[in-house]
Parts: structure tokens; sequence; C-alpha cells
């Protein structure tokens, strides 16, 4: 038995793996499809070991996760003119620090409150969720 | 009756004028205390006419709110030391845009669901009012 734990290093959470699809790899942030066909939902991850909040990053890397942020915000905004971006880093149940971008509708499950504990996650049935990430994908920059 | 519109200029909306109190104004944001006991819970609103979406934001302006964003989390955390930042930028009732930074405790009405929509928001009494200003503005840089 090591007396000394292993170096820190980015490996994703794996409830964040379990309930999220890889969309792509951006410059500190995985982005992922949320699996939940109620909303366009996208989540990017920091590939910062133990950042748990958004104080824990230096600056280059929170002005990055804002360029990420809002190219998530934009390729939704693009595929799906939503009435409005909801953008969020809670992180009460996965300790990962992680941000949630959502495109709502007024019509949506949840709409008005924000989407967390409103109506269970409706996984995407196979063939369309083949198709949002092809879509999605292909508005991605580069 | 004028044919033009005045020029958009930026003015508090009134809901989070009637929520909030106060506190500073930084370089790009009005940082204000909401009015609500349950949790200590700060809200930047940046002074950018018509912004309503964090992609309504450019560049200069968004790395600056992602500054202002980590100093509202670092004065909670100096102030409370609580176990878990939540900040969101969600507009879904009151449109301009505005970006929650809230501290929760395990504790809290809340935890570990999202504040909103959980439990009555509970208005500081004056006297308390005034030490939390007096704590939050004492803690501020410069």
């Amino acid at each position: 038995m090591s007396r000394h734990a292993p170096p820190a290093r980015y490996e994703l959470h794996p409830q964040l793996a379990a309930d999220t699809h890889p969309l792509a790899s951006l410059a500190l942030c995985e982005l992922r499809l949320m699996d939940d066909a109620n909303y366009p939902w996208l989540v990017l991850v920091p590939r910062v070991p133990a950042a748990r909040d958004l104080v824990d990053l230096e600056t280059a890397q929170r002005h990055q996760l804002t360029d990420e942020i809002d190219l998530a915000g934009r390729l939704l905004r693009e595929a799906f003119r939503p009435y409005k971006l909801n953008v969020a880093a809670l992180g009460n149940l996965v300790p990962q620090l992680h941000v949630h971008v959502i495109a709502r509708e007024e019509n949506d499950p949840a709409w008005p409150a924000p989407v967390w504990g409103r109506v269970a996650a409706r996984a995407y049935p196979p063939e369309a969720l083949v198709e949002r990430v092809r879509l999605l994908r292909g508005l991605l920059p580069g």
C-alpha cells in the first residue's frame, strides 16, 4: 500500500458520465449533452483536477470557461432559437465543477421554474440522440 | 410623440430593485444583497443596457463579469465559509441579465435542491440587514 495518494488528475465524475453524452473536447472543458429530451441541455466540465467551485479556477481558466459557456449558449441559440438560456454552476449533488447551459421555452415542462427537480429526465430514444448529437457537432466551429 | 425610441440605457429592473439591497458598484456590475435571510445570497447586475443573456455580452464584458462573479464568490467564502457556492444566470422571470451567487449549507432550507421556488424568502430584520451589509462591504477590496 502506497503511503502517498496518487497525483490528482482530471477524471469525469461517474454521475456526469452516466447522465450525459460526449459532444466535443474544447480547450478547457468537455462539452456534453444531458440525456434529457425535455430540454436542449449542455454541460461543460472543465478538465481541472479537484475543481469544485468557480472560485477554484485561475483567472485564465475562468475566462476560458466563460468563452466556452458563450460558445455553448450560441450553439443552443443557433440550433433551437430558445426563448431563454439558463446557465448555472450548482454542484450540490455532484461535487465536480460543471456548468449547465440550457435552452428554455415558455412551454417546456418546468417553465418558468429552473429545470432541476421538476420533472423526471426523459432519455433520448437512440435515433433522436444520434440526430441531436449530429446536429450539435455540425454547428461547432472548426 | 417622438418617432424614435429613446436610446437604451441601463436601469435596474424594478423587481430586482425590490428584492435586493445595494452593496457596491463594481466596474461592470451592481453588486446587491438578496433580501432573503435563508441564505447569504448576492446578485450581480451588469450595467449593460438591454442585456438579457450571457451571450449578449461582448468578450471583455464577459470576462469582467466572470471576475466579478469570482469576487462575489470569494466574498461569500470569506464571510461565511459555506459548504458550496451556487452560481446561476436564469432570468426566466426577470428579463434583465443578472447572476446569482449563493452560499449553500448542508442544513439550509432548500439543500440539496437549488434555492428557487423552495421556501418563501425571509426578509432580513432591519438590524440584521444593517449588520450583514456592513460585514460584506467591509470585506470588499479597495
